[in-house]
């Protein structure tokens, strides 16, 4: 039977997941509830769902799951009142961008034996699932050394900024999660150096935009991460593995291949300017995930230990960079 | 108001035609005919349209357009009869084996003023799109000389191979078809040389495996098309122009852009493996295309004299063979 | 013992030809020749040999081998000169522009058992010998279509055009030795198209600047070349043999291989603008190649009936131009 | 007039200067010393120069200039020692591996206003070359980040690793120079992790085979190294900088620029797999710029400073690594 869902939040991911979750035969939209009624509606037309209020939905006999994508500082509460109600649940990251909360969320999620899943879309996309499968398959024997670069096209509005809980926690924490999906192991230390580079605005908002952190695993297993708030050249996305018989990367993406040559050298087009077009297969993806964990398929993994996990690294990051030093993660976890 | 669809031929291609209707907000897939009731079924239960006889939909007053997926050898028929009945139609390639029937059948479509577009799926790949908007845009100033290499991964059946028209009129018409498209000019001379290497039950089945074409129009543009009915790596599909000021190439398409490296190198997957994943996105904006022309934008082109022009260079490339010589086009059509 | 050598003719390939000669242990440059004085004299200062005459260098006792690098209208006699001398002789290509002019000298080679080599360099590019070591390691399987695109960066002088024998006679006929030496089978089948498209100063000169051929053997082993005079991003040198079990293609060269994006894209340089950059270790390979040979070390090929089939092929692509028809080589060889 | 040179050394990397030098118009090599007779003797015979002692040097009036390609534990003494006798130095790096002996050294070129270029070599390659041009004409904006990827294709012979001064003084620091190199602005702030993955025997030694480094410079601009001693795929030699109007990046390379397809995928041949072969470009033009230099033109750069600076940065990073802290510069220097 189709698993039954409603969809928390009707903005630009809400939609995206609505059509993920309509896209999929084994699974039904039946409701969508979201502070800006319009907004609501459009998709309940589009889709042939009810519009309703989150306690309804919360109360609904006929819905099974959730979506969560409404603001980051509301994930937490609604975790925990729909785990309690016995809903499954997916919910965009963060959790919360406070560690603490985040591990009282998920004590109530295990105190119901609840399910839920967060939205690291990143390990649904087909080349860095692929990266993870060669890994899987021996392809470069044990894993070595990992380096992921990941750059925005644009800095987000510094208000954005400001209600982001910092690059390591809003940009980064991507990243943190990549890395522990390639590592295969936990990583203990966190050293970080950060600047601001792209916009000054950033840097009076108190963050920053160009950001570089190395993580180490218990075994000795490294990674290094560079991020940038701007990349002229678009969507910035590469993962590339070391291992003891070889390496294994992941190539950036574009919206078409193709390659114009004059005097001037051979030219392809920049990369996709934005998350939604990069990532549109692993959004549809990570939600398949989700709709076969609860069919009994597989598991309903990133977890929300997963995403504890991720933002500690980014705790310790921060730390690291305000007392330039390594961090042990057992220092912030 | 939506275009409301009538699918005629529910098999592998169908399927592929019901999705793109049906995921078209402009258009809605009303019934499906099949000779396999059961196929026509599976079409009807998950998009939840009609199962009805061609007859019906012929004669249906709540049906504007049908998409003809149905064998070749009924194409010609179905045209006449859907655009007497003031249906707009679009006809996968080819519209028939036969010249002579296809200029019969252009003909009862011009007397009624009928809308009919060919599914030439390629023009709509964004790869070859975008080679051809560069052509456009002056990038690479006058076109001098196409090179098209096209080969499948593996021969199709031999049964398939005797009644497909040959490999000129049934592999190589897509790349006639490409080639106007990027010379933007009508060829006038074919020549072509063939060889029977891939398997010999094919050159039993009297025809070849192994193609080059050469094409040129009458201000001296020039095109060469290469085809094998087997390529171990998988689809090969590219396509270059060469111009006054230089040159514009559609890449290979994989479906993972990862490279591994080791001792024996660095390595990239094969390629797709097929037609329908390599052009998935080129069949849902061709019928776009034809969904958006019946709505008053745009064109619906390719057109049945594309059709027929393409099978043209695919008649004088036989002759071409059988007579060791350049024929003109103009010889044959 | 080194090989002793006289250079005749110090021009630009002259030139070439003497540093690849001093630069190998195996050999040493005892004189040189040239019409013009300073032209000798400046090799002579750079590596300490003596300027001699022709004829000086036809009698001399400490002359094993020469390279030719005179105007080619000088090249039979030259050949036959020394052959009869009983020197060794490395010829740049072409022997003759006169099919009959060659086979007379090819004769009087074979009645002295003289050593002739000509100078088709590419075969000795790293990268497309590289190319040939995968078929003979049988990397494809079995060769069935060879596809060689050649492009120049800029059209010769007119004058030059006049002197040259035209298109497929000056420029294809590497492209010929090349498909020859990839086929690894004689071809039996030419046949061409040509256009004027660059520079109509070409054309009145009784010459094309832009052909395509195809080639067969008796096998239906294809080849296809794509020439052009003029590409504005630099020297457009590619191969690729396509074979039974998969295919090998060797890729441009540039002088450096970076990468430049910005919001325009990603950009590499153009490629090499000139002959001589883009193969200056095959030119040096060629002639090392000469020298083992005569040290007892291999074969002192292409040989002077490679020289002459390739420019049998050219004949048979003029010829098939003009009578717009599939030429047998049996007619012109 | 020509340079007249002195080559202290016969071993691997004299050869290799020892052809550069030759190979150089405005330069002559006069006497080459080593301590194995029989190695400075194979120099002589192929280039025709004299066997000296390195007293015979030091005191020669027919010598100019010395390269020191001796064991490391004698450059600092060589130098002084020729400085002193008014020759020009170009030294192999490292001056030494202690930062004292280093500044004591380079007090003495000072003081004797003497000539000393240091061999980073990498500076010279001309791709890693063509990436600082580019930024220098802009091409990028501003630099902000600098990534590095330097693996050996294995790692050298413990005995080798025990007297190198471990990782981050034999290998790292030329990525340490490169970065300066790119970066145009003086580093800050160093900070490291490191692990034994590739030959536990490394880590017996006390030293480390897999290492990480990010560096940061006054403003705010960062790069990123990453180290391995082994990588199976070759030579592994990147470099990427990121800047405010886009990013240039230097390919790696390989001998031969082939591909090859088939079931298994497209496979590109593995790296150069050895140091001299894959820069082999830049040795020669090092020692051009050497020699220019003294000819009056450009200036004898990479100076001692440079040395000393890249050495502080080794050190510094090896200081990171015990005390797991953001290291300043100034500790060390």
């Amino acid at each position: 039977m189709a698993v039954r869902f409603g969809l928390l939040g009707a903005g630009r991911i809400g939609k995206v997941h609505a059509k993920a979750v309509t896209g999929d035969a084994s699974a039904k939209l039946v409701a969508v509830a979201d502070a800006m009624p319009a907004a609501a509606q459009a998709i309940a037309d589009q889709y042939g769902c009810d519009v309703r209020t989150i306690d309804a939905i919360l109360a609904a006999k006929d819905i099974d799951a959730v979506v969560i994508c409404t603001p980051t500082d509301t994930h937490a509460d609604l975790i925990e009142r729909f785990v309690k109600a016995g809903k499954a649940v997916f919910c965009e990251k963060p959790i919360d961008l406070s560690l603490a909360r985040v591990k009282q969320c998920l004590e109530v999620v295990r105190a119901h034996k609840g399910t839920l899943m967060v939205g690291f879309n990143r390990r649904f996309d087909p080349h860095f699932k692929a990266v993870r499968a060669e890994i899987d398959k021996g392809a470069i024997g044990k894993v070595e050394m990992v380096t992921i670069t990941s750059r925005d096209p644009g800095a987000p509005p510094v208000d954005y900024i400001k209600r982001s809980g910092g690059i390591f926690r809003d940009m980064t924490i991507h990243d943190f999660d990549m890395a522990r999906f390639l590592l295969g192991e936990e990583v203990t230390e966190v050293v970080a150096t950060a600047a601001v580079l792209v916009d000054p605005e950033i840097g009076k908002a108190g963050d920053f935009d160009s950001v570089q952190v190395m993580l180490k695993t218990a075994t000795g297993k490294q990674a290094m991460i560079s991020n940038s708030r701007r990349a002229t050249y678009g969507y910035d996305q590469r993962i590339e593995v070391h291992g003891s018989n070889g390496m294994v990367a992941a190539e950036n993406q574009r919206p078409v291949s193709i390659e114009i040559a004059s005097s001037l050298g051979y030219t392809r087009p920049p990369l996709h300017d934005f998350f939604m077009t990069r990532y549109t297969e692993a959004y549809a993806a990570e939600i398949a995930t989700f709709i076969a964990a609860l069919s009994g398929k597989g598991k309903a993994e990133p977890s929300g230990e997963d995403g504890l996990i991720a933002l500690a690294l980014a705790d310790a990051a921060v730390k690291s960079v305000a007392e330039k030093r390594v961090v042990m993660v057992s220092e912030v976890l």
